[in-house]
């Protein structure tokens, strides 16, 4: 079978690296970094020069991409013919996947949700792909033994989204809270009375606001988005959207720092000064 | 010395237990329950009827009540004629804790910033009176030795309060995101999956869950107010506010079903089924 894998930054190339064994891979070229041909490379995945030449080859396409874009993606992906089996594979509300879904019906298409949770995978157990839909059994079989374990959830396009978005709602959010409690100390002046506390009563917590600042500054950039849609799909289900949108502008800010570099006080400090921090990235590349 | 401890609910009669040994402590029992008049009877407490009278015979005023009326206890005491020294033990904004204090120098009194961390104290190191102000050292001097533990951070009023709401910020609103979240999958029809993956990457994440709901029931009438101070004080310092409005905003709908049993499975489903609760409660009594 041929399958497209759109588009293989770290966790696509995981991801198509369960499916070479048996089938053959295509990426699509078309606007795409050297570091993201270079991880196709290695990968053995095969060329497409653009949506075009997917559609007209791949039986399924796989869109794994940041969620601000999946319904951008899956509107070219289908604009160019493409008819086959979609999975969405991409951290967005439950309600954008059922329109994505709704769009790839319309087209003629078979819609999978899926849902990632772990990072990309290095040793078993690590990573999970949750799957939901009328395919999603069949899709499971396609990653069975590899180290992104498949969970199918159900046979509801939606399902897996919620998954990821209950699990990433805690994760993601939970981690832009300590960053920003810390900031906020550190921009009052008792930083050292907060640590001071947080040793006695709330053990590994300095340890965790130091060590997620890092990978947080790297990612920033598509949890904004994640965070959007986390925020759409609480108001959805009658739950308040502020807790995402708070994480969301935080990781707003975050972004526009990711070339200050990692010193921790340096990063906390500038997230509280940088009166343009708020403002929306500049739109960095897919992958 | 005289000092008045408005009011002894929970948290106040603990603070009172550490100052009767060697002072005469009064409580002001105008408006105030029976369970707060049974509370001042069994610390020895002596009643004074009104404020007036507080006003004629304290020294000392320590006020401890929830967040949202920290600025009007402080602006009645004074109005009653108080101008002795003032211990706001409040969890409010260091914005509303300067403006308390700017009122009672204003009134010819002595401010003292107060910031409690941790449960009414019954076995020594679980809770800390950190205090901020030109009289901070004398009053730790009064706790010395006792149950609840004084921290001196420093001579500026506010310092106390930015501890915290710092410390606070992580702790009150993180379990309202854990709950919220739990919410969301329960509500999105993936519980189950979601209490399946938190058991394989989050361990102790769903007893967190199920623990945290039944107190945060019968606290969530004041963690509200304590939620908008902390905002409040986010905004000031250039952080996005929006994390402890989310909090606040599921404060809210938890105080509107304190009364409807502690099952966290009902509780859970009355979180996205009740559109009312989204209003503010009823204004319960403050202790």
């Amino acid at each position: 079978m041929d399958i497209a894998v759109l588009h293989p930054g770290e966790m696509g190339a995981a991801v198509a690296a369960a499916l070479t064994p048996l089938h053959r891979v295509l990426w699509c070229a078309a606007g795409r970094s050297p570091a993201t041909r270079a991880r196709a490379v290695a990968a053995h995945l095969e060329e497409a020069r653009d949506l075009g030449e997917v559609a007209r080859h791949a039986e399924v396409v796989i869109s794994i991409c940041p969620p601000a874009a999946a319904e951008t993606v899956a509107a070219d992906v289908l604009a160019a013919g493409f008819a086959g089996r979609y999975l969405d594979a991409n951290a967005v509300s439950p309600t954008t996947a059922r329109r994505i879904a709704d769009a790839v019906r319309a087209a003629g298409g078979a819609p999978i949700d899926g849902g990632i949770v772990g990072p990309p995978p290095r040793t078993p157990g690590t990573t999970r792909l949750h799957l939901s839909g009328a395919q999603a059994e069949e899709v499971a079989g396609w990653f069975a033994g590899h180290l992104l374990e498949p969970v199918v959830l159900s046979e509801a396009v939606g399902d897996a989204s919620a998954l990821k978005a209950s699990y990433a709602g805690w994760t993601k959010a939970s981690a832009a809270l300590l960053v920003a409690m810390r900031a906020h100390a550190r921009a009052a002046g008792v930083e050292a009375a907060l640590l001071a506390e947080w040793e006695r009563s709330q053990p590994g917590l300095r340890e965790r606001s130091e060590a997620a600042l890092p990978r947080l500054l790297e990612t920033a950039w598509r949890y904004d988005g994640e965070m959007a849609q986390i925020a759409s799909s609480m108001d959805d289900h009658g739950l308040p959207p502020e807790l995402h949108d708070g994480a969301a502008s935080l990781y707003r800010r975050l972004a526009r720092l990711a070339d200050t570099g990692t010193d921790p006080a340096e990063v906390l400090d500038a997230l509280v000064t940088d009166p343009a921090a708020e403002q929306r990235g500049d739109g960095r590349p897919a992958d």
